[in-house]
């Protein structure tokens, strides 16, 4: 859990940082948000950064902000806190750390993938547990009734598989993916591209209120009260690719958002699969321009059965010793690797020692922490943390 | 130009010996036609082959189905022709070569990849000639509006682009096929499972005129007034995949002929291209079969000239991507749009609150508002700037 200025901090990011720099997720993971904000304030950050704020740099809204979050049931979360879905973003974060040093070389704001400051949180589960098992539904606002009918089937079908459906909250396939999840009893989560206290569309806000009571999520990396400016759904796109295990795309006219977002979550790594349909229907059109791309391998999908085959396979060949020996090694940051190494075989400390050990700032040790947790290779001992000790217990196995 | 005893030959053995056994052509290749029919009537040829002809060894109507064939403006066909199609049989002659000596060992005759050992030709045009650039366009007999409607489309666009449709007789998406290619007036093949004198189905007789009027073909490797049994239709298939330089599958259900013939021309090296449908569909399931398949890279195609693109020569008939709809707001840099974003849509307001509202410096907003302007996309009300209102020329949409 963050203290309370890591957190006021980011808050104050969050609203004055235009989301997508890589520039500014730099600074701030060089220096710490509390640093971030200070240098930033005083007109100190790097020009870059500094351009980028501008005339935003003299206001605080920070406290404000967290306090209207907390007026509509939502939460700043944080990269310091346990739910902060770090496994999901970890591939944001080592794309990040390959973009150019460069300002002039780095691709635009609204294609780069680099991870979120915080992300404002709307609803009662914790957000990591949500989008453990996940996939994005994604597609046209200008939808057809066989696109809706198709998201609606591949949302509950998921549902009923358990796992969560991840969308924006437009109209169309947005709406329908998560109407077909929620049917089936099963939580869903709305990516927004403006604050979670805003309904967008107004006509979506009884959607939403049941997405809140059926244990879902909306989530956005603007604060309160900001607007769903055009640009910020491209930039917001990353997101929902980068927080699921796969992407399927059910519906795209060519050259749509939809298609932005296979390709961001194709470029983490993800799987990316699209739903054929009539090849006289405009609205399939992206969808049969992604499955006609020869260099890039896009699955063809009919069903949630199919969905999750392919991205259970994912979490199938993880788990295969023969595939990859040592997967979870494989994918540590370096900062993570050097944490994992300060722990103890026997007796638990705490994160400080492990900081000062790995040579990194604690929020460094927590932020890594639970991904080293996650992965079965530390443990919480109640009073400190230490290397998992062997025999251990078999993790479950894939997900499909 | 074969003599005629060779000719005689191989219409005997055309009636006599059911088509598609391996060891059948390996004799006749060995011996020749004219020994191969001397033997088998005096029931001294290999024992699988002899099984194979039975009580048709006791009768003659080699001279008979000649001149019946003649009295329809048919043929036989030989490979010692020269409008043998000789370059799109290669593949065959190169399978069955590859084939098991030992009979058990073979596949059945319904999938085995073996030559013709003659073809009944009915029409004027050179059967070589006319398969030199052409394309298979299969699929089932229970299709849909849809699927029709695509099959005449693509006949129709191979038929601009100077390329022959080859199907089966069949009603449905053979139909379809042969009629969209008429349309454009261009000549099509109709491969059979019975003689080419008999028009199968009836309703089709019709169909078949008009088709041998505008220089098309009906070829069969049945002797004349021979029944369309069932299983010849299987061994059919190959004839179809092989004569072409691709086989598209319009539409088709699960473990159906099409996929057959699909599979065929994949053994045989040929391009396999199937066009997708909704998932919805019964019809569809087939071809999302075939575009599922990870081993075998079947293409989704979804217009004549993405067809074309595949099977033509390199470079030569590259399909133009997909129409895409581009704007100015393409080429704005990232502050620009921020700002363009910024602007309301009624009251005007001024550059500073941009800058805020944007999160740039006032210099940035001066800058690039000119910009905007050029474009049309901003207008300065007098006493602040704003979005232009309509009419306007449609902005893309972004926010999928």
């Amino acid at each position: 859990m963050a203290e309370h200025p890591v957190r006021r901090a980011r808050a104050w990011l969050s609203r004055a940082v235009e989301p997508g720099s890589v520039d500014a997720w730099r600074f701030v993971e060089r220096v710490g948000p509390v640093e971030a904000e200070r240098a930033l304030r005083a007109g100190g950050g790097p020009p870059t950064v500094q351009a980028l704020v501008g005339r935003r740099a003299a206001e605080d809204l920070a406290e404000d902000d967290l306090v209207r979050a907390g007026r509509c049931g939502a939460r700043l979360v944080v990269p310091e806190d346990d739910e902060w879905p770090a496994p999901a973003l970890h591939c944001l974060t080592l794309r990040a750390s390959q973009l150019p040093l460069e300002h002039r070389d780095q691709p635009d704001r609204t294609k780069a993938l680099v991870p979120p400051l915080a992300l404002w949180v709307r609803g009662d589960r914790p957000l990591g547990d949500l989008v453990e098992q996940s996939v994005a539904l994604v597609g046209s606002r200008a939808s057809t009734a066989y696109g809706e009918h198709v998201a609606a089937e591949l949302g509950h079908g998921l549902g009923e598989r358990g796992w969560t459906t991840v969308s924006g909250g437009a109209y169309g396939i947005d709406a329908a993916a998560h109407r077909g999840a929620l049917a089936a009893g099963a939580p869903t989560v709305a990516v927004l591209a403006c604050g979670v206290d805003r309904a967008y569309p107004s006509a979506h806000s009884a959607l939403f209120a049941r997405l809140l009571d059926d244990d879902g999520l909306l989530v956005s990396e603007w604060a309160p009260g900001c607007a769903p400016l055009k640009h910020r759904f491209l930039v917001r796109n990353r997101l929902i690719a980068a927080l699921t295990q796969g992407t399927v795309v059910v519906e795209a006219a060519a050259r749509s958002g939809a298609q932005a977002t296979a390709h961001r979550a194709r470029d983490l790594g993800k799987q990316v699969m699209a739903v054929p349909g009539p090849v006289t229907s405009a609205m399939s059109v992206g969808c049969h321009e992604l499955l006609r791309d020869e260099e890039h391998r896009v699955v063809l999908v009919t069903s949630a059965a199919e969905v999750v085959q392919q991205v259970g396979r994912l979490g199938a060949d993880l788990a295969d010793p023969a595939a990859r020996p040592s997967s979870a090694l494989d994918s540590l940051s370096d900062v993570a690797r050097r944490v994992l190494d300060a722990c103890p075989v026997r007796v638990g400390v705490p994160p400080e020692r492990l900081a000062t050990v790995a040579g990194c700032e604690v929020v460094d040790v927590l932020r890594v922490l639970p991904v080293l947790e996650l992965h079965d290779l530390v443990e919480w001992t109640g009073t400190g943390w230490r290397v998992t000790p062997p025999p251990r217990t078999p993790r479950a196995g894939g997900r499909a």
